[in-house]
This record gives C-alpha cells, sequence and structure tokens, in this order.
C-alpha cells in the first residue's frame, strides 16, 4: 500500500481502473472498515482504492471539536492495508488550503434541515474539500456513509448539478452490539451515556416500524423512548424527512429518512433509518 | 467538426490529448476567432480543441441582457470549424440545470471589486457553469478572454482553490480600429455610442502611461478623458487593482490592472490594461 502525501503526486498518480475513493477523516473504527472493504469489492481485483485521510477543518463550526478531533495515522494506515487499500491520501492542511483561499462550494436546499441549521457553514466545508478531493484523486465511484446521510445526499446532489464524472454510492451503517450506530465520537461518551446512546437506534427503529402513522406521531414516540431511556441526552432533532431532498414530510408517500441528533456531554451523535411508504 | 448537444455523450467523448476548452457564450465574433486559434495552437496538430457555446442563464442578474443576448448558432459553427475547432459542445439549458438545482460555487475576496458589486451573482453564475464545463468536457487546457480580466482572475483562483487539474490560459483582447475592445455587446451601440466608446481603450492607455503617478491621479486622468470624448457614457467603474487579488492599489509596486466599465445606452462595455510596476 503506497502513501502520497502531496496534492500534485495524487494528481500524477494514475493506476489501473476504476479508481474508487473512500474519503475519510481518519480514527478509523470498523464502520470505516466496512466502508474500506466494500470500495474493494466495487473497485474488483482490476482496480484501485485510495482512501483519503484528512481532518477537514473548514466543516468544523467555532466551538466544535475540530482541535480534539482523534488523530491516530498509524493505526488508520494498519486498517486500511488490512481492508483492501491500495493507497492513502494524506494531505496537510497548509497545502489543501492557502492562506488566501476564496471559493466555496455551496447547497442551499438540501442543507436547510436536520444538521444544516445546527451546524452553519459545515457542509460549505463538506462540498468544497470533497469537490477538491474528486478534482485530486479523479475516482469514477466515491463511498460514504449512510450515517452521515444528509451529507451523502448533499454530495449526490453536488455530483448532480456540478456534472461529476463520478458514481457516488452510500454504504450501510455499523452498529455496534445494542444498535449504537460507530462512530469516531463514540470514544467521548462516558460509560452512563454509551449505556444510553443505543436508545437513539430504539427511537428511530420504532419511529420507522410505526406503520400507519404520520411524521408528527411517529416523531412524538421516539421522542417518548428517548426521554425515557436516554435521560442524558439532549436531543437536537428528531425529524421524518424526504430521502432525496431532505424537506420535512407530514406523511410518508416516498422514500424518508427517520433522524436524529442527540447531545450528549462528551459528544453529538446522529444516526438515522430509512422508511419506505 | 462534431457538434455534442447531450452532456453524458459529452462526457463519454474521448479523443487526442491534450484537450482545450474554449467556453464561450456564442455570438461569436473576431475576438472570439483568436480565442478559438489560440486555444488551436495549444492543442497543437495532435490535441482535441473543444468549444463551448452556451449563453448561461445564471451569471445574468435580473434586469440585465440575457433574453436580449444574440444568439447566432450557424454563423457561431462556421467561425469554430475555419478557427480550427474539433468540437463544439451546446447544451440547452435545461440539460445544464435541473429545475431544483442547489449548488453554487462563490468566490468572496476577487468579486468585491470591479464587475463584483455592479453585478451581484454574477460570478457565482460564471464559476458555477465553468466547473460544471470542466467536469463535463475533462480539458487540460482552458481559454479565457483577457477582456474579462476579473473573470480569468476569478476562475485561476477557482482552478486552484477546488484543484482542477486544469491550465487556466489568458489570450490577449481583440481590438477594432480605433481600439474599442471586440464583444458581442458592441452591435448594440448607437453610431454616436459607438464613435465616443474608444475613449475607454484611451483613457485606459493613459492611465497605463502615467508614469510615477499614483492610483488616484491616473484615475483622475482617466476620467477627464471619458467625461470629455464619452459624454453619453455613463462610468460604473474606474480603477487601478491588484492583477492577482483585484484589489484596489494606490501605488503600483506589482502588476496591476487599471480596468473600466461604463454604461451607454446601448451596452455596458468593459475594458482594461495591464500595468507593470
Amino acid at each position: 500500500m503506497t502513501v502520497i502525501e502531496d496534492i500534485a503526486e495524487m494528481q500524477r498518480w494514475h493506476d489501473a481502473q476504476p479508481i474508487v475513493l473512500v474519503p475519510t477523516m481518519g480514527a478509523l473504527h470498523s464502520g470505516h472498515g466496512q466502508l474500506i472493504r466494500h470500495g474493494r469489492e466495487l473497485a474488483g481485483d482490476g482496480g484501485s482504492l485510495v482512501v483519503s485521510i484528512f481532518v477537514n477543518p473548514t466543516q468544523f463550526g467555532p466551538g466544535e471539536d475540530f482541535d480534539a478531533y482523534p488523530r491516530a495515522f498509524d493505526d488508520d494506515c494498519t486498517l486500511c492495508k488490512e481492508a483492501g487499500a491500495n493507497l492513502v491520501f494524506h494531505p496537510s492542511a497548509d497545502q489543501m488550503y492557502h492562506g488566501d483561499a476564496s471559493i466555496t462550494v455551496a447547497e442551499n436546499s438540501l442543507t436547510e434541515t436536520l444538521c444544516g441549521p445546527s451546524r452553519p457553514g459545515h457542509f460549505d466545508g463538506v462540498c468544497t474539500v470533497v469537490a477538491k478531493l474528486f478534482n485530486i484523486v479523479r475516482p469514477d465511484i466515491a463511498v460514504f456513509g449512510k450515517k452521515d446521510y444528509q451529507q451523502l445526499a448533499v454530495l449526490r446532489r453536488m455530483g448532480r448539478d456540478l456534472n461529476f464524472p463520478i458514481d457516488i454510492v452510500g454504504a450501510e451503517t455499523v452498529r455496534e452490539d445494542g444498535g449504537l450506530a460507530m462512530s469516531s465520537r463514540n470514544r467521548y461518551l462516558s460509560s452512563e451515556e454509551r449505556n444510553q446512546a443505543p436508545a437513539i437506534r430504539k427511537a428511530l427503529l420504532a419511529m420507522a416500524e410505526s406503520n400507519e402513522l404520520g411524521a408528527p406521531a411517529r416523531i412524538e414516540i421516539g421522542r417518548e423512548i428517548l426521554a425515557k431511556e436516554a435521560p442524558l441526552g439532549k436531543i437536537d432533532y428528531l425529524e421524518i424527512v424526504d430521502r432525496e431532498t431532505m424537506g420535512k414530510v407530514e406523511r410518508i408517500t416516498r422514500p424518508a429518512l427517520a433522524a436524529a441528533a442527540v447531545f450528549f456531554d462528551g459528544a453529538r451523535l446522529i444516526d438515522n433509518i430509512e422508511i419506505m411508504p
């Protein structure tokens, strides 16, 4: 497995086709392992699998955990190699962003719900860095986890609206025993918070399974479960949205998504579940 | 010479390398002819020269001349062929923009001067459509005219900040006898306006040649020439800016640009001249 830290070297790199990119911020866990193995399957024996590891400063807002975000490059490389990556792209922030950088890729519709209002500027940072990675790595396929479902929808929209010739693939969320979605931020939970966090999944499952009910009643069911089983958590949002537009829905007549964000003292956790009409 | 109107067909198209792109809005005149011939030289005998013709609605503001902007596709194709193009890409607006398009590429520094304040949203429209064309045509080199110097600087910045692997080349402005910069909009001038319009070039030349003077004194010289020789024109701006950052300068200590925009009844005209310290 090769490691490249230089943008120009990465752009010159050409290898077997197709090229599959799995963008990450490092601190890889078995959820990422699953993403990377999925990428390996998509690349096939003859293709190339690139994992980028870059903690992107522009997608963290003021007061968010950029400085504290975990870094573990050597362990990350071991995991990438074991999961079948051909190349790890690991640029420095100085190289990625000129001091006078002034171009932003912004999305103004799908980001109006869920994490958008809670994290101003976050999705602009995500779109901009992913556009850069697309132009640097020039993949044929890019894989993103469904845990960050809104991010996946926004990046699909970016791919469509800017005509990136890249197939954007969503990969299933990997969960710990008990159902908590794997996240690099789970390590910040106290043991009591970790005991309560699986209630997020339980609430979302109940919202998905409440056949015949409209969205407000489903959300109320979710709120009750969280209030009872995760009293240390403060709900940021609990919503049911259209799976493509991320717009709030009253009744589920098209593929929808139940999505949650919950603040614990240690970390803000998100999760979601797909709902069919 | 091939004409392609379909985005997917354009993206599938592969031809001899390098691919050189000359983006235009059509209504081609001999200034474009020069751009295209310059592109032909850059492509060489073995490369491919693509001219895109697309009147981009998103770069026209409310009250600007989108509907009136001249269209002359058959003549344009003749000129492209004579100037050595291999392919004309001519998509429809419906194909370029989904009804719910929601991604914008924005520049927030170089656009704060000159045409930026006069044309809100213009450069966002330019950056977004050029990013799309870059992803559709995937050129190695793209050629833009220096008449739209701020546009050239903004697109260089976009290329740098989004890591497009594309060499962005500026081509010299072509002028009519008397010095008026060629523009598709010149056809809208009355004969009296056309007689006065060369004063823009004369003012800029005087500003460039006023050795030892600072920017404010040079601008005053330019204003006096325009007041005297183009009384039908209303100055939108007359400025001296840094050639890379487009920031206003007081003294010329780095490569600079004298730039003008003048409203006539028939059309708003722009022009500029490079100044060395």
